[in-house]
């Protein structure tokens, strides 16, 4: 009987479960919809019923080692609950492993779901199974995770990662969820390229002004097919975005530097110019050995992570 | 008889040395001057004789489980070498584990100079002995050092750490020794801040004008006394290095971090300006829990850094 960990990534619209071998491949995959109705008091319920249904029928002959979560919030790994998700409707902390362990008779891990995508990706994906891998995701805001000699820094708050919020010296001022103000996340986010964009466009001659409702998909797409403003938009969300890839270079030299998350499908296009200002910025041994790569995994990473999860932290064996 | 650990803190002008116990009591402390003409070949020669002497006269009765060295340049872990230490005359790598172990047969660990400084602020300093700890040392240069878990941080390619390297926005695009230009070390470091004032001073009205020879120290004194140009540049600086510190934290929510090195004798002026910005840009979580200090000791750090050296890398025991 083969060894597996199951993987589960809980995100506001969808949850998803992936069955993994020991070895990182994906063996099954399933989800259900996230229900953020009444407080969110469905979600929990709902994932405990998806895994029984399915222990009983199609995961009958498997042995599982151990089940994975990465959620949105402030994850209290101690405890194994999580605060501060607003966006499941969750209005105060959920004891999240004590459900599971009471209802499933297995160890159970939480982390924050930007971190385990970044163990996801180093683990599967373009960390080549390195020691030392710092991943940020660009998607409504910015999540990032470092992971030095095969432990991710979760720091002294539980606050370790927090690329999104690095204060940036720009002339917008923009305001962030987090009550600060110039923070990466409001410039290179797929929310903070739109406000950007928002914020020159009136006063400047663009296809943009056709454009009733900006997304970062359209700006994209313009600032390809050469209109100058969304040029400058993406330009200057892809300096930011380099800079700050280049300080943590910097500080920590790690392997790699692994951008994910929608905003980074842009692919090429954005990835050259983040790459110019990163080369810029390094120090000339950081620049010799430090890699700015793309992610490989797309939305598989947070359960390749939360499975792996259950392999660095099941003392259990 | 009791244990001991030898330090050694290699300068570009004295060579210091104490003996410390294992619990980090220094109990004896001396020094020689560097000869750096002739290539600095004297340099290792003149340290292993003054080791030998005392080894054969006051250190006698000791048991000294190993050395430790923090030395400027490159290290090399694995060879026990350093290379790109132009200060000390070398020009090319020196094989200074080896030269030690032949002569002295006690186990010995080289270390970047920053890095041992910032493992003895870890240990004895204002580290408080905790595991996460990040250290700046702002001297003629900006050195750095990330502690996590215990453990130096060195990076893939030997480069962690290096803060001083930082690209950083602002309008005087100073050129680094690095090949790079704006590092952060072109900015508030001794000679960055002097850089710094000498690029406003002779278009504005300021005592500094009245000053042949610029220093840090004069800067410092102007500033304190209420001259606007020399409050200008320290508010700069500070506002440079605040923000530095506050990605740092954002980034890996360490227990301390920690400002030495000659600019921060400036002591409060300084670190409440630095601290300023620091608190402004930090995460909420993260403010609640990474603390930013002074350093507290002194030209001592590196001693003591070196000496742990050998207490966390002997594993013969």
């Amino acid at each position: 009987m083969e060894n597996y960990y199951l993987g589960i990534d809980l995100g506001g619209t969808t949850t998803k479960f992936g069955l993994v071998t020991t070895e990182g491949r994906l063996k099954k995959e399933w989800w259900i919809p996230t229900d953020c109705r009444q407080n969110g008091t469905r979600i929990i319920p709902d994932c405990l019923a998806s895994i029984q249904k399915e222990l009983a029928s199609e995961l009958k002959q498997k042995r599982i080692l151990g089940i994975g979560m990465g959620c949105p919030g402030a994850v209290d790994r101690v405890h194994g609950t999580v605060s501060n998700a607003f966006n499941l409707g969750w209005t105060h902390a959920q004891p999240i492993r004590a459900a599971f362990e009471q209802s499933l008779c297995l160890p159970f891990f939480l982390e924050n779901d930007a971190n385990a995508a970044a163990l996801g990706e180093k683990w599967q994906g373009s960390g080549d199974g390195e020691k030392d891998v710092v991943f940020l995701t660009l998607g409504t805001g910015v999540g990032g995770g470092v992971i030095l000699n095969d432990q991710l820094v979760t720091g002294v708050g539980g606050a370790g990662g927090e690329i999104g919020h690095f204060p940036v010296t720009n002339p917008h001022s923009f305001d962030c969820s987090c009550g600060n103000s110039s923070c990466l996340e409001t410039l290179v986010s797929a929310t903070g390229i739109v406000k950007l964009a928002e914020s020159y466009r009136l006063t400047t001659a663009t296809t943009l002004n056709h454009c009733p409702k900006l997304t970062n998909a359209i700006i994209f797409a313009e600032a390809e097919k050469g209109d100058l403003l969304a040029l400058k938009v993406v330009n200057e969300a892809a300096n930011y975005l380099g800079q700050a890839c280049s300080m943590i270079a910097n500080l920590l030299n790690p392997h790699s530097i692994i951008i994910g998350g929608g905003v980074a499908e842009a692919k090429d296009f954005l990835m050259d110019r983040v790459r110019a200002r990163f080369e810029q910025g390094n120090f000339p041994a950081v620049r010799k050995t430090t890699k700015l790569k793309r992610a490989s995994l797309g939305k598989d990473a947070g359960i390749f992570g939360a499975a792996y999860l259950v392999k660095i932290r099941n003392t259990a064996g």
